[in-house]
């Protein structure tokens, strides 16, 4: 495990973690905006906007198959789009190229914005077919008020999507696969040892995809790694991960003196709840083919169920869960095989 | 921001609260039934109450439009119902006058009541047509129990409703209005400079009304206010305010020792559950028209959706504002203008 | 009120307890296997299972009614099972025997076992129709990690349930009534004076009944009494308790560091979400018919709704209460009667 002071991040989870980064489309956390840090004169913020952007990055929206999906680049979008991290102090502006034939925009939660990010029709936000617009969003710190008492900071498991597409609250956008994860994270917050395996239930799918085309997430054995759930469109489901059960809490992790908040393995996600958790692959329970699903049964039988396949330490499958991965990739999922 | 102690109070506040207070009808805070006051002999409680009331309410049930309302005088009734605010401690006797053809009650959550002020058929607690019925509530304090553990006080975000009309749960009288938010506060709880926001999700209104006819909830910036979010019915919901963000405690509010506590910018609202949290009107972000709504899409479309204005500390619209303000009152809400 | 260590469990609560223990079936929990006790040389845990059973039950997959429930003997299979209790540091075995004509499983949530336990058939976990399968679980006690984070302790309100029947995910098994709860505790718990008071969620119903047929709870005032609720199947579901709250925490009470977190009395319950709590029978508000009942008001009208039955602190009725169960044993809980 690292943390996200840069130092304390392992050697090997660095050799492992950063290929694997830049395949999959995530944005690595850069350096923080240190209070310590040199920063001389920061610039102003735009018009209109919250913050001067200390980072930029650019998002397409475009066709994926019969959907919509954000993309890093032209070619690379998908379902969910990239996961975008920041950290608390950070000002991070987001240029959305539509390439659709229809106006999308981006909306996130958690993070501040001014009406002119908020990416609603409402506060005109929107971003018409063929255009490109910016929206600028702040991750704040936890401050103490004048009047002595405490704002939140941002750090959490967020999301972003369309609000746009088809409706004035992007229905249209958000069923094609207009969302991705946004993770805030607070300076002194346990990093994975990989990318953030992200689980989307949007409607009766995951990522708009039926077992067993829904994500196998890999990792080996001690490995930290981390989940990021997020329910949108029009269901209520559960989320369940077999072997493996995680804290409450915004982290999902626990501290000592937590010892009264509960520690659970299945939470309700509703449309737009979202939260993640960090747990150590195989912790007690060791390698093997660990399940997670809804648990709303109807929505299980019929393919919301996925992988997450526990590796020795050393990166092997065992017998047992090569077994059912096959399986896995034989099974209907649609009532008894 | 003031404190229950009524010398931290604002003179600002007070003046900005007082008249708002008495035209919307919300029942002040009077003061605590402190510790260290003289009270000579306490009344003992009427025969089969919970305790002996130090404040009287009168609440009338009354026909409102197509539906039923409570209200503090028989020409107020409205939906929702009057807030009421407690604090722990206090012993609140509320006399209800039914004025429609049916049995009601009030069933209150969160606070103690004895059997006799229950509401519910089961104890014989409803109130006849064209009858009068006094029901007792206690807020507790929390208390040590004699074996060391710990009795859990009464402040929370509550609400009462009916629990007689058409069935034995009141099932009619909830559908037509027979609702409202209790507030229980603790002594040192932070106070609202306004009245409390009252979002009601039933079925698939808020407050029994569709966009554009929602509340459109107004403050100036820097204000301190508080949401109170309450299910009812019969479906789902997901609570989400834009530009803004709480903490998933008690008052939704944070203490620097709450760090691993989950940051949230929407809820699951199932039907009878109920949350409320304080947040300072556009810190970070500004004045502007930032919307409420139900997250499940199709409800959102539907209307299920409101309008926080944010306005200028002295209290102007921004003309994204107006815009938007008038966007709002312009559009359909039914699927894309 | 006893806590985990025997000694404290006071006489008046044993000699309630135990003979009611017996008859329901609960599981009574064991000694604990102190940190200071002599245990010489554990055994290895069996080929591919997480530890050494130090504890064996043997479950029972029988027939009942029209449905399927599991039995700590074939004759007293039930719905839902036996409520098994484990303590932070246990090893269970559990053996299946299967007197159904389908294949069947246990699964539990909570607690850590290997692929082999996992009950599933995806790691070929089903015990077929006439076998007995043996599945082992381990209560994990929270533990530091060698990089300082914290593992969770399994310590929480879980359940199990079948993963086999009808589906990949034993939708068939639970829709019939092959699920149960499972309370770990941690050294330091407070006990309940009362078997644990099992409210299963499933579909429309409470453990596969309508009011008037659902559970009628009894206990004395004072005593402490304590609730498992579990949801299963296709809904979402509140979890509502009259005149009575408790604490949004692992254990549903609250320590007097807990000031800022929720106290409620309704909270949703997803399929396979699961919680607990104590509360003090009839504190404050003495002795009555208190009901519980999903919030869902049309799910409440059909009979989802069953009594916390709370005596004298000597046992006898009040006529109040005597009245309501007359009341509740007679009403049709379709509608209006």
């Amino acid at each position: 495990m690292g943390r996200i002071e840069g130092a304390a991040l392992s050697v090997r989870a660095l050799t492992v973690l950063l290929p694997v980064l830049l395949v999959a489309g995530v944005v690595a956390v850069p350096p923080l905006r240190g209070d310590d840090a040199e920063s001389a004169m920061p610039a102003p913020p735009p018009r209109g906007q919250i913050c001067a952007p200390d980072r930029r990055v650019t998002l397409y929206a475009e066709r994926v198959g019969d959907g919509v999906g954000y993309g890093l680049t032209s070619e690379t979008a998908r379902v969910p789009g990239p996961t975008l991290t920041m950290v608390e102090g950070q000002c991070l502006a987001v240029t959305l190229v539509n390439h659709t034939r229809r106006r999308v925009s981006i909306h996130t939660h958690g993070v501040g914005y001014t009406p002119r990010s908020d990416g609603t029709p409402l506060n005109k936000g929107c971003t018409a077919p063929g255009e490109s617009r910016t929206y600028v969003f702040e991750a704040h710190k936890t401050s103490r008020r004048a009047d002595g008492t405490v704002e939140p900071g941002s750090a959490g498991y967020w999301h972003y999507h369309d609000h746009c597409m088809g409706t004035d609250h992007g229905s249209r956008g958000i069923e094609a696969g207009l969302f991705g994860a946004l993770i805030v994270r607070r300076k002194g917050d346990p990093l994975p040892d990989r990318p953030p395996f992200v689980v989307a239930m949007v409607n009766d799918t995951i990522n708009l995809r039926y077992a067993p085309d829904t994500p196998v997430f890999r990792a080996n054995e001690g490995e930290r790694i981390e989940f990021v759930v997020i329910g949108h469109g029009e269901l209520f489901h559960t989320f369940h991960l077999h072997g493996h059960r995680w804290a409450d809490t915004r982290t999902g992790t626990l501290r000592r003196s937590d010892g009264n908040v509960a520690v659970v393995d299945n939470r309700t996600v509703g449309p737009a709840d979202s939260f993640g958790f960090q747990v150590v692959a195989g912790e007690q329970v060791g390698p093997g083919a660990w399940m997670y699903h809804c648990h709303v049964q109807s929505h299980a039988d019929a393919g919301m169920s996925g992988l997450l396949l526990v590796r020795t330490p050393d990166g092997r499958l065992t017998p047992s869960a090569r077994d059912a991965l096959d399986a896995w990739r034989r099974h209907g999922h649609r009532g008894h095989p």
